[in-house]
């Protein structure tokens, strides 16, 4: 392995386990020592990549703001109507959550940053504008009522799927989360298309992305 | 101030200290030394009154409950429809969040804990009975579709409100919490409630609790 494919390895190595840490023991419970223990690094090696915990959190915070941007650009790409895709953002945002620990660890830090001024928002704005835009497509379609304002109809959307994901954690740690996104859609969905639109809400239910591309640790740069 | 009198404070403000840094630091990252310091207290006072760390903090989940279990009481009270009831549940939800620094404890602890298969879940199962029974009884009233399913209905329901209250806390430091909520119930009532009360939903979104009582710290027995 050349010297720089081996520090793109050790970087990817040390973001991993920060991740693994980070999402377990949270921002200010996870130490330095921890991470590298789990990381299996030297101390050292870590400080090479990452000036600081905080550096490291953030960096965290933008692989999965780059994770987000890959879903949103991909499921764009989709042959699907906007209302579909929609629903499959939603679904991505579930899978994501289920299967990319750095995911996972992104929630976790920006949660527990917002209780600060300048905790990062990048992911959840990320979602928000993507389900905005589709909102505007979706209603020119015709599969959106008219009376709908696309940025605040984004911004519950965004927020329903985060608090059922929650309560999904909190109370079935995941299990059923496909399920109950499932039923997000089955509830709203009668309430925002013009009703000569309704047959059509089965299809739309099941809609889901095909063609999301995993974005993996160490794709974004850490420095500069 | 008798000897218990005095006891009672001391616990109240030992909880109310704890509180103040579990929002801001987290089960993991909350010290002993630091709630001591934030509660101004000795380590003596702390430990006569709670045995540990974990014990005060299921002390302030099982405070939310207490507080949770009062709110739906109090709106169960309430002249009202039970599809009222449900908005009133949401916005007081969204009251005490905003209010109480032992229900935004709870919140955060019970969140940190679910990683754990022994995570508290009484707060979350308090909103989501409750809005079950609401909705079963809405449904009986000819306010709410007969063909939704009260247990899936109301768990959506208590997620959406969660995720709204947790985008708001990350974008908007939840100074818009009650907008939020608000705006949930207008993407919401028309797809759950049957036509022919449509021209009730622009009451129905109004409807708000005024005889919910004040929980104040130290109302649940911290022992046995």
């Amino acid at each position: 392995m050349s010297q720089q494919a081996r520090a793109v390895a050790t970087r990817a190595q040390i973001v991993r386990g920060a991740a693994e840490t980070f999402e377990k023991q949270g921002y200010v419970g996870a130490s330095v020592g921890t991470i590298i223990e789990n990381a299996g690094l030297t101390k050292g090696a870590l400080y090479f990549h990452f000036r600081s915990k905080d550096e490291l959190a953030r960096h965290i915070v933008a692989e999965q703001h780059a994770i987000s941007i890959a879903a949103v650009e991909a499921i764009g790409r989709e042959e699907a109507l906007a209302i579909e895709q929609i629903v499959m953002l939603c679904h991505e945002m579930a899978r994501q959550i289920v299967h990319d620990p750095i995911v996972r660890a992104g929630i976790r830090i920006t949660l527990e940053l917002s209780a600060d001024e300048q905790g990062p928002t990048d992911p959840y704005l990320d979602w928000i504008n993507a389900c905005e835009q589709l909102a505007r497509r979706a209603i020119e379609q015709g599969d959106l009522r008219s009376d709908i304002d696309p940025p605040r109809f984004a911004r519950f959307v965004i927020g329903a799927f985060t608090g059922v994901h929650t309560v999904s954690q909190v109370l079935a740690h995941r299990t059923d989360l496909e399920q109950r996104v499932d039923d997000m859609w089955m509830f709203l969905l009668p309430g925002i298309m013009p009703e000569d639109r309704h047959p059509d809400i089965e299809r739309i239910r099941k809609a889901r992305s095909v063609g999301v591309p995993v974005v993996g640790a160490g794709q974004v740069p850490a420095r500069g």
